[in-house]
């Protein structure tokens, strides 16, 4: 197939939906993106990417940020990490508390807010915020293959000052003790990795090691275990997407994770890692554009896990 | 791969856990089976069937039998189906009432009680429960190219007579208006469908369809689309164990779907169906040593759906 | 204070709202009250009960019936009835079945309709429901003084028709052994105590002992004991009007029970037993008119409990 | 009724039990407390107060402070206070957030912790926190005629440091735009006002006015209205206890507020305020020794509001 090919038909086909769906507005850098935005961008094992639209445009990442420091903090703690965190579906939207309450402070899994709070503070463990988010930004400009990567100050600024909800989150689990460093500390990384800026191109790239057994298949670094990257896919295909998660796999049939920043990165074993970008959001908070893409995607190339 | 080899040898490391879980002690006729059966089957594209252990001795397949209603009530409504039911994982257990109180009526996903019971009242549609569990019996006769498959009527009356809980879903729901038939009629079919009786090889090969884009690939019958088998195994794999499944997805990576008999279903697409009895359960209510076999087939075979 | 005159009073003060609020439409039976019906009826210790308006129409008591038969089923079991059914508010509506499954089937009082399903089935005990309801029917007559109460069968079989709701609730209590008969049987009473026709004098003088420490007054009946008197006009005051109870206590004051036909019983300890009816309902299904007239008598005897 | 010699009596005849139930130990100036304290007072129309035990030792009022800052928030704000914060019965623990998420940030009642944080920030309104305080301290000592009451700082500052579950409530609401001023700044007149020392003799005499329709009774100041008097009375009544509210009513049948200092204030509306102390709680947090002492009063003074 003509990956290139593909992915300029894909984004063409849907072009004239630009601007669907409701863009994030509770963070004023959010708001201000041009809602028109529509990137495409595909990398795969040969270490090409193909890109269409605004793949290398830089937009904020916001709940993608879950899936590597998932990663990140799944190869610092292993299999312990799962004693503060779940691994279920949650059936309920991103910043629901309810749960939380019911299971004395474990959040159902690593990306619903409560359970990357919790992934976030055990990526700081002991250490200092600034060298927890040293490693996080060192890591994907290493995996991406780009030095290119920042974090947004002004966005994770906004994301402090709106951030009640969260705190309300952190608290709560502390309140049961299931975190290691104070709700502040916690926050001051989550909120900057929420404000991770990357491109489509740089996404698809620093994930492509999921899509290859835990080895990026260009440079040949081993960046988790095989066992490891099949699990994170996993989590990204029952839990990527809250409430909508069903619906996601029912419909595109690839793992994801969404941002509310409007990109959602998609992980196909064996065949590629897929970044897409629309800010405009459907009633969940994934990316409307951006999921038709995916389903577009899967159903011109078969790529489904589920046949 | 010598597959026959590969399940016997499965079997065999696993041979030593046999008893291990607690056996359904509501009805009589699942508390008196011996704890100690275990059997695998693994249907593949050419036709054949590789068993071990019990793989061929009868079980009653409970929950199992949600899928092929599905596929039943889905070609008979198409997608319209998905206005009376959901697709997302509940999170809860698979009898739960309390998200059905919130969502008015309407259950999460085919695969929790609620929403099997709605499934099987779309599958009765306007006609008798007679004429719908014929053609129930039918299907499953001729996917599983096997006469010798029938409902155990004892077991039928049994859940009948313990079935409260049901009936109480099934009220609430006609409290809402969400079932076509009166509330007693649909539990006849689905007590019925519950203590259909079948073996490992049996559940294999009916379901061969499912892992092979919706045809039979021995018989070349169409049994369903190509789109439809892919979403009946997105379903599997986000729903299909309870609040169990994104354990069952992150252990072992495939589609299934579970029954408080013991047995489990499993589809790997492209690959194999496979199924597996044991009757011991664990907590949720999935076999312990059939999640166990299941683990054991995909870290031998690598063909876990997510790399 | 002139009570005939303040009764009348009031009546007058409010006769420009009547129609107010909307009928319970679920049964055609009482859809079809003229919903400019508006009654009151005071019963004081001296025998004398003072009228207004249609005080001495007969409606559907419904809800109202759970007073009595908690005073009979207490008489039956005594305390060990609390093993039974709760004794806190539920702060939800008076079908929710959450917390019933949070609390393992054990409802939280017995004024919403799972409790009092409950208790109906304690008062039932080892008896026909012929003899339950006789029992009732009996003690209802002698309590008011007059024979000419009776069950409304068209009311009760159209209760029984559109009873699924309550039928879900039962089941559930079934589902955890929570009641000593089959679940229709304790519905068939269930649904008859519900169709008990009364006027608001035959309802104030029945509940006269409720006032004055478990005694008639006027006849010296002891009917209960001082304790269980003063207790069941607690649980009057705290659960006697589902997720509207504490709203009732602060703007009225007294103990309360409002039923869906529009009618309510309060009790003022010491001081007078007073039935209201008016059929229009607010949204939590408490009688619009018959609440504003209880506040007035309130404001103007300065009778509330709270001082 | 010789209500010295009552209070003596009820007094000696639970001596006995003194150490029963469970000293909160969250804060170690809580735990720190003789177990065996025990003290009652009781405060009549005629300026006189009865004590009995450790019935003039001070100790940490804690949450029955929430009863004066409603008064005086209703003051301030009138029933416009009924927008921020609800006024039924829970049916949860005083520290549940479950409602809050249904119910957009609106808590139940004033007397859970969510409601009282509420009202503590309409107190506050736009002033500092220190003239918030200030008010309030100057306005329990005019209502006790005592200016020996006080903050103990080490409890206020230790409430703050192990106050996560009360500032996940407040960043909850804050999430639903509910309170007017910063969450710190909300907070840190609650725990301010959860840490006053008081003796059972000083509250029961502040909270004379609220069984005298708003007005104190010895010195003839008008502190609150009489409706509103009444209204707080109910409020005590259905939820003073969380969700033990119910059985306080059933088995005392007297307006209360307890704090998990140990302390319970009751209200006998035209009769007495009564306080009484003793550190061990039962399982929801109300003191046990408290509220059976208190039953023990109504029983010899057949005081219960309920008849």
């Amino acid at each position: 197939m003509d990956l290139q090919n593909m992915v300029e038909e894909v984004w063409n086909s849907l072009a004239d939906q630009r601007g669907a769906g409701k863009v994030a507005d509770y963070i004023p850098a959010l708001a201000e993106v041009d809602p028109n935005c529509f990137g495409i961008a595909l990398a795969t094992r040969d270490g090409r990417t193909y890109c269409a639209g605004d793949g290398e445009v830089p937009f904020s990442i916001q709940s993608i940020s879950k899936v590597f420091v998932l990663a990140m903090a799944l190869d610092r703690h292993g299999s312990a990490l799962f004693e503060a965190v779940g691994r279920e579906p949650s059936g309920d939207p991103f910043n629901s508390i309810v749960q939380l309450e019911r299971e004395k402070g474990i959040p159902r899994n690593p990306f619903i807010n409560a359970g990357a709070i919790v992934t976030t503070d055990r990526l700081i463990d002991d250490r200092s915020t600034e060298e927890a988010v040293e490693e996080l930004l060192a890591a994907l400009k290493k995996m991406a293959r780009d030095d290119d990567i920042r974090i947004d100050k002004e966005v994770a600024q906004s994301e402090s000052r709106t951030g009640a909800r969260n705190r309300s989150l952190a608290y709560f689990m502390a309140d049961f003790d299931r975190l290691l460093n104070p709700v502040e500390t916690v926050l001051s990384v989550y909120f900057r990795q929420c404000a991770l800026t990357m491109t489509c191109k740089q996404l698809a790239e620093a994930a492509l090691f999921l899509a290859f057994d835990g080895t990026d298949p260009v440079t040949g670094h081993v960046l988790t275990s095989t066992q490891r990257a099949r699990r994170i896919n996993a989590l990204m295909l029952t839990c990527g997407h809250y409430d909508n998660s069903g619906e996601f796999a029912y419909e595109v049939g690839f793992c994801g994770k969404s941002g509310v920043g409007g990109g959602i990165l998609a992980i196909v074993p064996d065949k590629a890692s897929i970044a897409v970008w629309a800010p405009g959001l459907n009633r969940e908070g994934t990316s409307l554009l951006g999921a038709r893409a995916l389903r577009e995607i899967a159903h011109r190339t078969g790529w489904s896990v589920f046949g």
